[in-house]
């Protein structure tokens, strides 16, 4: 009986995913599902991404936070298409918010739209929001170990992302340990270190989402 | 319909938790929640507290995980009282759960017992695994805005830990602010700003560790 219940769950949020799918695809933008552990550096990620795409690009946020408006507050400098979706509680983004959250934009103006997934390497993994591509966003700072720790999430993801590369002269992560492990997981993988305050790593980042928004078109 | 499940579910978790605290007052051994995200340092925490400790007093390790037996194997080197708990995806740790942990640890022997929870600060918070003291640990690197963005597990907490101190100096994360969010969420409660790399701040956590055994027994 209960696990009833959670097949239905599950059912109806991939029928909802369709349905947000479509949507993004009737008006041509390329919607990017970024998961992290708290800290690990999307809004960050995002920011950057604005400042560097923002003449070039229609860019658009959503939001996702148990509570609290901090981080669209801080995106809102960059893009007025910033929704901010606070959960009440709950773990993870599910389709049916996104369906909500959309309302609120102008898809039809917007080429890329970052979805900001609440802070939580594992309750997110399991709910298809419609996107194009998911990113796992890790950072030297937690140290080598999370795809051995959090499997799932870098076994569902189209891009692992590596951030705050500028921390690794103060620490002993093991780039040829995580590298390893990720492409354990999911051999084909595509892994891009980076630094959101240095932008090393940054050229072959743009490259990647030019490249998947060309994709969508 | 659903609103009753979940309410079930909560009361027999308080209900097991409840028995498992009695177990604990009976063996005396002070029990230790440690939440936090992923990569703040829960693991080293625990193994820098039983190289200072471990010729004093019996300490014994529950490891919370998803999946792995990772950071259990690190905690064997210093003490043989260490137990895996695998969830197989659930996203934190519950009552029934550790009351099947602690068969196969000597309550008896043991002084003091650290729960590490599965690394999130969402999920475990609402579950008492019949603990005597919750701890949350933050770290520096994951960003001053933690309490913001997720205020329950800072509401619901004993004591605030923030690791990585040492890290201070290359980040722009804002002791001010964070002590302040933290305190206007819980006004009376103590911060223990530390290093598990350089052991600064080390003799205050060991101070309040004494103090909760004693209170204790």
């Amino acid at each position: 009986m209960k696990i009833d219940v959670i097949e239905n769950v599950m059912q109806y949020n991939k029928d909802e995913a369709e349905i947000n799918r479509k949507k993004f695809r009737e008006n041509k933008v390329t919607v990017v599902n970024i998961l992290s552990a708290p800290g690990a550096g999307k809004t960050s990620l995002i920011i950057e991404t604005l400042k560097v795409f923002m003449d070039k690009i229609n860019i658009g946020v959503i939001e996702g936070d148990i509570s609290s408006t901090h981080d669209s507050e801080k995106i809102k400098a960059f893009t007025n298409s910033v929704v901010q979706i606070n959960t009440g509680g709950t773990c993870h983004l599910n389709a049916s918010m996104i369906a909500k959250a959309i309302e609120k934009l102008p898809l039809k103006e917007l080429d890329l739209l970052f979805i900001e997934n609440v802070g939580n390497l594992i309750c997110p993994v399991g709910f298809d929001l419609g996107e194009k591509a998911r990113i796992v966003l890790s950072s030297v700072s937690e140290g080598d170990d999370k795809p051995v720790k959090y499997p799932k999430a870098f076994l569902k993801t189209d891009l692992v992302a590596l951030n705050k590369i500028d921390m690794l002269k103060y620490s002993d992560f093991n780039m040829n340990f995580f590298t390893s492990k990720v492409k354990e997981l999911n051999p084909g993988i595509k892994i891009i270190a980076l630094s959101c305050k240095t932008r090393e790593g940054f050229k072959v980042w743009e490259e990647w989402i030019f490249d998947i928004i060309k994709n969508c078109k």
